[in-house]
């Protein structure tokens, strides 16, 4: 099978506890970089509460928009958990028992301890296609093109080796840096330059402030080697005419 | 005044670096514990790429939607900080120097080193009213209901204190937190009662692990203090009852 070159995707992060600041989201970086390096670029990130409604609309729009569409959070056992219904209901499924992951389950806690609480992250859209999730027992599911994901980081990243070969990317997107002992306002018109000579790379340029001194990493992003190496030299050649100290590169 | 009981915000974080996962978003955090200090709950929270008709049309929900807009990131002096004239497009104002932040600048840096790349962060939409920076001089700006902040967390931080009296919020939401040592499915169908009998109020309920154990934070919020005590009472009835240790109350 050909790949395709542009492979996009959006993330859906559930929870009130981030919306109120109690809680910062780490699991955007962890997916976006996952999918980065599988050849997906992630176009889009929505934080929104745990409303049914608001999570049926965004991932009617998000799975008719993007290729791959992956939820965080709303996938545990208590009462504000409540992604499988509203995935259900957004693809017009049965919620039920999902036999798969209810053995799972079962097999996964001693006897007796297979309460009811627990028996409630086996229910699920129909036939929904099992995430594994080698950590603490209870699996994510996929239906189509939506992916849904807990919100505990640690038992997210566990998962996502198991999830790689569900997900057909693009050509990976490569990246390279390049930090200097500047500021922004020395180098601007000369990167836009750059820029503007190869639109179809993407560079970027943020400050950073490290161990006391400031600084600048230019970052060059694209599917195509050639295109960051010359990106490279022209940013190198009007940084060694402005005499600017590189740091990394 | 009569303060309104419910006030809300959407933040947008501008900027393909969160995308990428090559920088970590804390800004959605603190925007949102300092909006809440101050009785403004945070609905939404998007993450979108460095373009302009993006910008724009997520501007136009948000300001229509919400109560307040913030938005972090893009604008520094480089070509990919289109933040501002992006919002001159969203509400059809003229993008020109503001006099007001050039001087701001001007005065800012040494003579002879306010040069073009500097400049450049004094265009703003015609009439902005400024955010005072603190920190590095280059002020934020807001045009009706949007307020533009930039993307660097540190400078970000220094510029809410002068923020504060702009924003008219409702009745500070308040929160308590329980602590347990048990895990989520022994409780989730005894916290689904008390919901179910506190509908106004937002319970959830949050898995950690931390020094070796594991635990449940369960988090109450409302605006009324004497409704999270009625909860708060109704789930230690319940944890008393179930002989669970409470770690933190």
């Amino acid at each position: 099978m050909n790949k395709k070159t542009k492979v996009n995707a959006a993330i859906l992060i559930i929870g009130n506890e981030i919306l109120s600041g109690r809680t910062q989201d780490t699991n955007t970086s962890t997916l976006a970089i996952w999918l980065n390096s599988i050849g997906v670029k992630v176009e889009e990130v929505r934080v929104i509460p745990d409303i049914e409604q608001t999570i049926i609309d965004t991932l009617n729009f998000f799975r008719s928009t993007y290729n791959y569409v992956f939820t965080t959070g709303g996938i545990g056992p208590t009462h504000d958990d409540i992604t499988a219904q509203s995935v259900s209901k957004t693809f017009g499924i049965k919620y039920e028992i999902h036999k798969e992951a209810f053995k799972m389950l079962e097999s996964y806690y001693k006897p007796g301890e297979f309460n009811e609480g627990r028996q409630k992250m086996s229910w699920m859209p129909e036939n929904a296609n099992l995430i594994y999730n080698p950590t603490s027992g209870a699996p994510g599911f996929s239906v189509e093109n939506v992916f849904c994901l807990p919100g505990v980081p640690s038992i997210l990243k566990s998962m996502l080796g198991g999830l790689t070969n569900s997900i057909v990317g693009g050509k990976p997107i490569k990246s390279h840096t390049i930090s200097l002992r500047t500021v922004e306002s020395e180098i601007a018109n000369s990167l836009t330059k750059v820029q503007n000579d190869n639109k179809d790379v993407e560079i970027g340029s943020y400050p950073f402030f490290h161990a006391g001194k400031l600084g600048v990493s230019i970052v060059i992003r694209s599917e195509d080697q050639t295109k960051i190496d010359v990106c490279n030299s022209q940013i190198l050649n009007f940084i060694n005419a402005k005499n600017i100290e590189v740091v990394d590169r």
